[in-house]
């Protein structure tokens, strides 16, 4: 703790005295945050290649910066008297305190040579993955994840221990989702999994083939459409192109970005664009009188409460048949075609964003069959990190999930278990969050039709501000005032069920 | 200091222990003033102007944590144990040394409350300033720019006395400069001051009209235009447009930018591109292994040096005759403009970059021009830190000091001692480095065309690179190793004269 955050604090007078200095502290943390955000924009958009090495070494620096004020034993100190004070902090300084003290204890629990060695194995393994995925080679990369693997596990154990977690996974879906546990994810997914793998194949044997759309319309035009469906959701922010979508910033200064990677036109320029804005609009949305804390959603939003969000834009509504009564009329103007065009009519776009088919890779799945990529990937983690299966059985394990979830085994491992960057990378337990996250946005889109039963109509004349405002007021301004699962259920008036997303699919492609 | 910078010093085994942990501690702040040069760039160049106020913060928040780290009391033990280890240095590291040693007493001479001080109300004043400007209400400005003064004063003493400077103003314009002192400048811009006004009258009554060019191409021509010049200078960055045309970065990373703002077409738009690329050039092309030590020039470049690269490209070379033999025939393709076009001729496009007219405006001034009105300003911030000038008194003495020197008196304060930011920003002493600029370019230029007798010719042809690259060799890839003075008679054969630049201005506007 540094003097001037003491001295700032002891200034405010009606806050108590150490709440208010770690406040101080994790608004200089909340900045530093903030500013690696912004540098690895920079470098995904604007950075000439030949800047790389220096924005790594810079990123280095502020995130080592970072890590030291983030673990300084200070703040354990103020975390003990803070939590004294309880009683006399208000609802939101307690989700606060509740926020930093789960930072400083994740932080502080892995000691920092493992933390070091994970972070340089994870970059070294990542750069051996960028040439061993396009050969398909994973021997060459086999060595380096099992050394990353076998530190993971370490970290997962001593988090687990040190947050009495049930068990180390635990520890790894935290990281992504706050307060996630196996044990409750286990039987939705397992349930999941019971159903789909019948259901993909009732939907595949019913759906009506569309007509494909021609070539693509040149990028300035699919900017264009983009531009104007922003604008639609009362999106405020940047809107630029890189070779990843990804959105970033918050508050006044949300940025996002789409990518064109040629090939036959497909409406996924459409599909991104409502996904990121649906995580941009939830940065831009958050409280902006604790955009400095934790408890505002600077650190650490739930990745799986975070994807709901970009869910209910791209699934839930953009690919329902009511947004392309909407955009089939302005998408044909930008791009120039004719309104006979039978291509371009929103049936025929509607069914194409939601054809359904069997594939090896999973950013490139359909709605459908994407959780069994995510039921598949779920499994295999929980056995490595448990140490039941070894990286050298990876791929077999890998081919044989994938006969039993699809029928069908991919060719090479650049089409299986190399296709994925966050193992390499070491982010175990970051899969669930995106099939939570889905399951998430059935169950909140139910409670927004409940709460607005003109939706159909709304996102048939374009008018998303209603829909804006209330995922704003139900989920949004709450920031991280409570835990992600309370988040649920305060939005949708229970915890997660795995009915809404059954529901939800079966309507969309088995009561065709 | 902290314990990792003393490991990974002692790892180094051939460099000197306590110089070895001011490089490691140094690498450290490199990066932090990166990052703020760079969150500076996005914020006038990318930033949507809702964030910035977040981004007034981050910046704050960095600042503050860079200041601490350079105020390090740890580092004055370091430098005095490197001070003994110096026999065993390297004539870079003696350089790195120095210069280590010159941030460090600089930063700790002014006490923490006073330099905050000076930083709050400078702030205050700018903001002020802002709407004074455009209201020509030097009242509403005063009070502020009075305490600022003050302030200004008390910071400049105190520097003067703890680096043994004869004098307070030594301060200010070594802050811009280093090394520069008053004593060696005042006979310079005297000597100058005595020459110029009659010679202004001269090339005014000498010069032949120019013909108008007419409207302005499109921007995206004038951005092609600068492209294509960028590509002959073998400049490698990123080229953008903002309100103040700047330059920034280094090495694989450097960004420019240039500005529109309307009105008539002048050739602005290529003097500028010239003008930041020259900057950019330098900071492209400093030393690569000394990229994260202040011998390398991250930290504290000579402004006068740096304007003087500008000022090579935009003056000595951009607005030469042989200059737009060369681009005249690639601006009309560009433009489109007919070849028989009168307006477009390399004679006619020379003559209008080179029209002298007195005026009010330091920034639209031309070459011949721009002196006096740094001259005027040098003497009214030298008698202000002297405590010569009161600031009630400054609207007067600068309408005196115009008449004095143009004849013209400007008709209200917008146009008189409101329009620089400078002085309203805390920054007394900068002026004079835009003229010292000018004078080392001149001298710079003409070393060049010694060591190039075929300079003229490779400039007509648009043959740029042999030029960038004798900067490179006789320049920036020095970096800091010798302070300013010393890279002038290194590159020149000798320390800067005045003879050089009225050489120039003569050949050019008065041997017509």
């Amino acid at each position: 703790m540094t003097e001037t955050a003491l001295q700032q604090a002891s200034a405010a007078t009606d806050t108590p005295r150490a709440y208010a200095a770690l406040e101080t502290h994790f608004t200089e943390l909340a900045h530093l945050t903030r500013i690696l955000g912004l540098l690895s924009w920079d470098r995904a958009v604007m950075m000439p290649k030949t800047g790389a090495q220096a924005r790594g070494a810079q990123m280095a620096a502020l995130t080592k910066i970072r890590h030291r004020k983030l673990t300084d034993p200070a703040l354990g100190t103020l975390l003990d008297d803070a939590t004294a004070e309880e009683d006399r902090l208000t609802d939101w300084q307690r989700g606060n305190l509740r926020e930093i003290r789960r930072l400083y204890t994740r932080s502080t629990a892995v000691p920092d040579d493992l933390a070091e060695a994970l972070t340089k194995t994870a970059n070294a393994c990542e750069t051996v993955w960028e040439t061993a995925k396009p050969d398909s080679d994973f021997a060459a990369v086999a060595p380096l994840l099992s050394e990353l693997l076998n530190l993971t596990r370490q970290s997962a154990a001593a988090i687990a221990e040190t947050c009495g977690m049930a068990e180390p996974y635990d520890a790894m879906l935290d990281t992504y989702d706050k307060g996630a546990r196996y044990q409750d994810i286990a039987p939705l997914f397992s349930a999941l999994e019971d159903w789909l793998p019948d259901a993909v194949n009732t939907a595949i044997a019913q759906q009506q083939e569309s007509l494909p759309l021609g070539d693509p319309p040149p990028v300035e035009q699919q900017m264009a459409l983009g531009q104007l469906l922003l604008d639609k959701m009362g999106y405020h922010g940047r809107f630029d192109t890189s070779s990843h979508p990804f959105s970033n910033g918050r508050g006044g200064d949300v940025r996002i970005t789409t990518r064109f990677t040629g090939g036959p036109f497909t409406l996924e320029c459409v599909l991104t664009v409502l996904h990121e804005a649906g995580h941009g609009l939830y940065d831009m949305q958050l409280p902006e009188e604790h955009n400095t804390q934790p408890v505002g959603g600077v650190f650490d939003l739930s990745m799986a409460v975070h994807e709901s969000q970009a869910m209910v834009w791209e699934r839930q509504i953009g690919q329902s048949l009511n947004f392309w009564k909407f955009l089939a009329a302005p998408a044909r103007k930008i791009f120039g075609i004719d309104a006979q065009n039978p291509a371009f009519t929103p049936e025929n776009l509607y069914r194409q964003v939601n054809t359904v088919e069997k594939s090896f890779i999973r950013v490139e799945a359909d709605e459908m069959t994407y959780p069994l990529h995510i039921l598949l990937r779920t499994g295999l983690e929980k056995a490595m990190i448990d140490g039941d299966l070894s990286v050298k059985d990876l791929p077999a394990a890998w081919n044989d999930g994938m006969k039993d979830k699809f029928g069908i085994v991919p060719p090479d491992d650049r089409r299986g278990c190399l296709q994925d960057v966050h193992w390499y990378g070491g982010d175990f337990g970051y899969f669930p969050s995106y099939l939570l996250g889905a399951m998430n946005a059935a169950q909140i889109f139910q409670a927004m039709r409940r709460a607005l039963p003109e939706v159909d109509t709304l996102i048939e004349n374009g008018e998303f501000v209603p829909l804006r405002e209330w995922l704003r007021d139900n989920i949004h301004a709450r920031g991280c005032l409570e835990m992600p699962r309370e988040v649920i259920r305060h939005a949708t008036g229970d915890y997660l069920q795995l009915d809404n997303f059954k529901t939800h699919l079966s309507k969309r492609y088995l009561d065709a």
